[in-house]
């Protein structure tokens, strides 16, 4: 008899999201926005999987299913009637056709864990996580992750997405990556009942939140994850008072880089992935803005140009500034390091390496443009 | 005889700068510091053309020549030595080989007229000049005017260039385009002695102004002006405090929009230039920073917002808070929507659009959402 809990996408689509942060609340609201509207397509209940936790006494999911409002993690926001907040994990994938993964990437590893052999292979997922999986000498992206440890196809969503302001309704845009799976185990046997880019498009798509539907699933969350050690550096360069145009040269040798990095490392991807969609550029210039990473990074500029000799990490200032939140790029630099010299690469990446190197080898923040210009001496010769 | 006053291009070139804003007169003393050092190349010596004028009782262009300073455009920067500033614009492009052109737009049809018939049809010309020259049907770039009036090939040099910066010496970065001339009569005879683009790597890069030459001139230009659009649509959205997402949501738009421009009206340019040199993504950011154009868009979405009956005009604001200086993207939102208007392309270009719509046709920037999802819709045919 079969374990699986979870069913082959046929329609209507019951739609399940697995995490309730700020981003994940957000988009299970966008999705039961949706789910209420598109009724032919998706089942209008949407569960959403809580870690439950007590607040003043009471839990957190009987808050969201009688209040419908997330108070803990996106207070003041009205959550819509059909959003459920389900404790138990198999509970709330139960039944559904479509899980849409919205954790902390630190607890990936725990949820497959849990789902392991209980998801139906005909299941689709669609991964809003961001960082990468790195061990060795291998780089692994999110869906991969998933689909290697569920065995179900997974797409992805990423773009230039503050959660609190796409939560207020204000216009904002987002990239969703899923195509069509070529692997025979993953292909239903009635095709015609699957889920379609356009579906996705449904699902996601608010007038506030515009969608765009493309292939890339991989050059998607590569900039996902890339993009954080870009803010790095542009804070350093912030921090040390260099100005707009400096910031801007390293966001546009942030961008190469990560164009490099995917048409290097993952074959097929497509380059303008990262120059023209949400998940590339835009969601780099938001991160650049004054997002988490970029505020360690420019911290570190600054107090390293006031003193030369400080001996605090990007990690102290992590926990001085973010109050208790992470800065994913700090791990994603190292672990883009330790990659890059394992494929005798880093050369190749002059910024991503700088970046590790000022930030965990003292190198210094001043000798970025030389380092540059002689990439560029090779380049022309000089 | 001929009455040509300046020379074909010949080793060592002899650099001149028509031009000294601070834009000019920093572009000037790059210039010079790279002269003094590659004099196998160039001569040392470089005039630069100043707009005569009294400062104190001193003429400008004996203060810059004694004190080396422009104490009009550029106060508290150190000029080179090797910098002469001259009066007269005949006198100063006597016995050049290269002209660099570095005025504001408005006075380039009349510095053109004056030097009319003067110029040798093989010097060589670079244009740092942003915007477009539109009459009726027609967009020209400025290189091409250039070239149009006064029979020269012409590059340009565009990048994320806050002129008072780069004279600090803060780290940036630019672009210049320039491709050997495949018109037959602006070849020499004796090509080996004719200006190369490593010629005018050396003439600009420095170890803080870091120069990447590619061919793409046409690119470079319409990125250079274009951008000042969307920056201004980029101020509209800041004004309404739609916060980050939003905003980088209007600068991809905006991105996409130029290169869909530049595909569609210029043939054989590169997208690649958009996305990926400083003269386009990067001078993007920077102009969306703060620029001017996007200062007068943010008090207008600010304004129209506390008061959507305003009457106050994009102009009005430019006056208020720009002292004197001019946002150039007014006048070339208005030229991009007359000649999007004969093309008959303006539903092409929404974002472009309604930015003109938004200045000057009372449209509202709350319905930029709808506008663009309008057309999305078509593109997925929903």
């Amino acid at each position: 008899m079969s374990t699986f809990i979870t069913k082959a996408a046929s329609r209507p689509f019951r739609v399940c999201v697995v995490g309730s942060g700020n981003w994940g609340t957000t988009v299970a609201k966008i999705v039961c926005e949706n789910t209420q509207i598109y009724t032919d397509l998706f089942e209008p209940k949407v569960n959403m999987w809580v870690h439950e936790e007590e607040i003043d006494g009471r839990k957190l999911t009987e808050i969201i299913n009688t209040e419908h409002e997330n108070v803990k993690y996106l207070p003041g926001i009205r959550l819509p009637g059909n959003l459920h907040a389900v404790p138990n994990l198999l509970d709330a994938v139960r039944d559904s056709n479509i899980i849409v993964f919205n954790i902390p990437h630190q607890f990936l590893r725990s949820v497959c864990a849990q789902l392991k052999g209980y998801v139906h292979p005909h299941t689709r997922a669609i991964s809003c996580l961001k960082g990468l999986d790195v061990s060795a000498n291998k780089i692994t992206t999110l869906p991969a992750y998933i689909s290697e440890h569920l065995g179900i196809h997974c797409g992805a969503l990423s773009g230039a997405n503050l959660a609190p302001e796409i939560a207020q309704e204000k216009f904002s845009e987002t990239t969703v990556a899923y195509r069509y799976p070529s692997t025979q185990e993953w292909k239903p046997e009635d095709e015609s009942q699957d889920v379609t880019k356009d579906d996705l498009r449904k699902l996601f798509h608010r007038p506030y939140f515009h969608v765009n539907v493309i292939d890339d699933i991989t050059g998607v969350c590569l900039a996902g994850a890339l993009k954080n050690v870009v803010a790095i550096a542009a804070g350093f360069v912030d921090g040390r008072g260099w100005g707009e145009n400096a910031k801007a040269a390293i966001m546009r040798r942030g961008l190469l880089e990560m164009v490099q990095f995917g048409q290097t490392f993952f074959k097929g991807g497509d380059p303008r992935t990262y120059t023209e969609e949400s998940a590339g550029v835009a969601d780099l210039i938001t991160s650049c803005a004054g997002g988490r990473n970029h505020r360690v990074g420019r911290a570190y500029g600054k107090l390293t140009k006031e003193d030369p000799t400080i001996t605090k990490t990007l990690q102290d200032l992590e926990r001085e500034l973010l109050n208790g939140q992470s800065a994913q790029g700090i791990l994603t630099a190292v672990e883009v390091y330790k990659f890059l010299k394992t494929q005798d690469a880093l050369e190749q990446f002059p910024l991503m390496t700088a970046t590790y190197r000022i930030a965990f080898e003292g190198e210094s923040i001043d000798e970025l443009p030389k380092i540059l210009e002689q990439v560029e001496k090779k380049k022309y010769k000089l």
